[in-house]
């Protein structure tokens, strides 16, 4: 992704290795400003992992990858270090997988900083996928809308929901996206905006309950990423993702997902089956350590809603664009 | 209205007459502390209008007539007082009519008190029967979503959207509410739940993009307030009020809209001729003097959007329930 450190525009990913290091972009700064910190011991990025120093799984498990990778490199202890960066966010698929891939890895003999380049390349390559499929959706002058943030900061680099976007831009096709604040934590605000800021791609901040205002003035395509995809095509997003894509359809705005097939739970039948996290509703009713709502007023705050398939056009995936009637070709 | 002053549960108006003086609730502060504030200067009330220390049209309307009454009380010249009182919020159509209202009757020789009070209780008493009126929709047992603030704050007393809650709490009957917390000045948040908690009737505030999710839970009605309601059936409320009617029209869950008489602008055909009023984008990008958005993205902050007629139930008003389609019949 384009981001510009100290005062220079440069190409960086979320996470990456560099002369016997890990760095990453300490997104708990952003939009503020853009830190890079610089980790060798495996215990201190387990903790950058927990403190949300980065976050969204895919970047999680590339960061995990790494921890592996300087356990190996100072020669402590693998079953150890596993069992230590595994514990750092115990719900992140992301984050077992990455570990038990390093694991197996090291111990074939794979060079550490390998594997793991390799592991986060991975990802990298299946979101450039998504972003050549998806971009060939993008016309010149289209308007697109986006919620929460599905792009390099979450992915290591490129993104889901904004690798169509970021191709569409290279490719020198002009557009514009509205990006969605996605209260309570304002993700869209604070990271999406500040991806297309950095990429260049014109853009506006709106409030979530401005869709339907700009979607009845032209609104082309709506495109987010997914946390879970199950089998029959409901998928669980960030809360918001339902409204707008039940006002999409209001309009017949086509409604695009772009996610890695590995988003796709085969083991989920249907959204009936998603089980939807409640989180504490001081990110709510709380801003910068001070209250903002009534004392005694309780608020309530779903982290994801589950978008029925019905309301949706396509996924867009590293294997192509596929209806939710598709979805058994990938299994 | 409810609310707790000095410790002590009082019925308290927005704004009132009493002993020489007008008081009024100091609405810059809730839902932090509920502060009183009194006047004897009408050039004092003004400036309350102008700095927002109350608001809402017919709220501001009444205020504006106790600033009237305290003008003629103080022997100051009537039309002076008249035009630096309009002159306070140019826009705000209420505040014209009840100063010219108040001058009317001044120069009838009516006591200066009496008309005050007679506008302001013309307000309520509209209000109190909206609240009959839409209580009888309300079924114990039931769940209700509204939007922004229509409430006691604005209208003096009682409120228009949450009238019927009010009455219908006051009937014993029991029901639970969701506050749409409504980006970016949170005033179903700051000012609805606040109210909400007053009375006791409980709820839970929400994210403005939690809507689909808990209307898919079950949600038996919307009432929202209107800022403008045009000849056929479209009107104009706080933005976001859109995206409810679409989802709820989803769901098959009644949307209803209640405003008195006086909301109906008969010379705005539809919608359409609804000009809405785009606001600071600061109100999006900045929080407690804090940008909160990456510099160099710009934020769009349309403070109202227009719902068309097909999407609403009825209109609660002091005349009765009425669909979009006899809304002539109160021409």
């Amino acid at each position: 992704m384009k981001a510009t450190v100290d005062g220079q525009k440069c190409d960086i990913r979320a996470v990456w290795y560099e002369n016997g290091k890990v760095r990453m972009i300490d997104q708990r700064e952003l939009p503020a400003k853009i830190v890079i910190v610089d980790f060798e011991d495996y215990m201190d990025i387990a903790e950058a992992i927990r403190n949300m120093t980065t976050r969204g799984a895919p970047s999680i498990g590339a960061t995990a990858a790494y921890a592996m990778c300087m356990a190996a490199l100072k020669g402590c202890n693998l079953e150890e270090a596993a069992e230590n960066i595994k514990a750092a966010r115990p719900t992140a698929n992301d984050l077992f997988y990455a570990v038990d891939y390093m694991y197996a890895k090291l111990k074939e003999g794979e060079k550490p900083a390998k594997a793991a380049n390799d592991y986060a390349q991975m990802m990298v390559d299946k979101c450039t996928k998504i972003g050549e499929y998806g971009a060939k959706l993008i016309k010149d002058g289209m308007t697109l809308m986006t919620h929460c943030n599905a792009g390099a900061l979450a992915t290591v680099d490129v993104g889901t929901a904004l690798a169509p976007m970021r191709r569409a831009h290279d490719q020198g096709k002009k557009f514009f996206v509205y990006a969605s604040e996605t209260r309570p934590r304002l993700q869209g605000m604070q990271l999406t905006a500040w991806e297309l800021n950095q990429e260049g791609i014109d853009h506006a901040i709106i409030p979530d309950g401005a869709s339907a205002y700009y979607m009845s003035k032209g609104v082309d395509m709506i495109i987010t990423g997914a946390d879970r995809i199950a089998e029959n095509g409901d998928f669980a997003n960030k809360i918001g993702t339902f409204d707008k894509a039940i006002v999409a359809k209001h309009f017949g705005i086509p409604f695009y997902v772009a996610a890695p097939i590995s988003t796709f739970d085969f083991n989920t039948k249907t959204g009936k089956d998603i089980v939807i996290e409640q989180r504490s509703e001081t990110e709510v009713t709380m801003l910068a350590g001070t209250r903002i709502a009534p004392v005694g007023s309780k608020a309530l705050n779903p982290a994801f809603d589950v978008t029925p398939a019905e309301l949706i056009t396509g996924f867009i995936t590293e294997k192509g664009i596929l209806k939710p009637s598709e979805i058994h070709k990938v299994r």
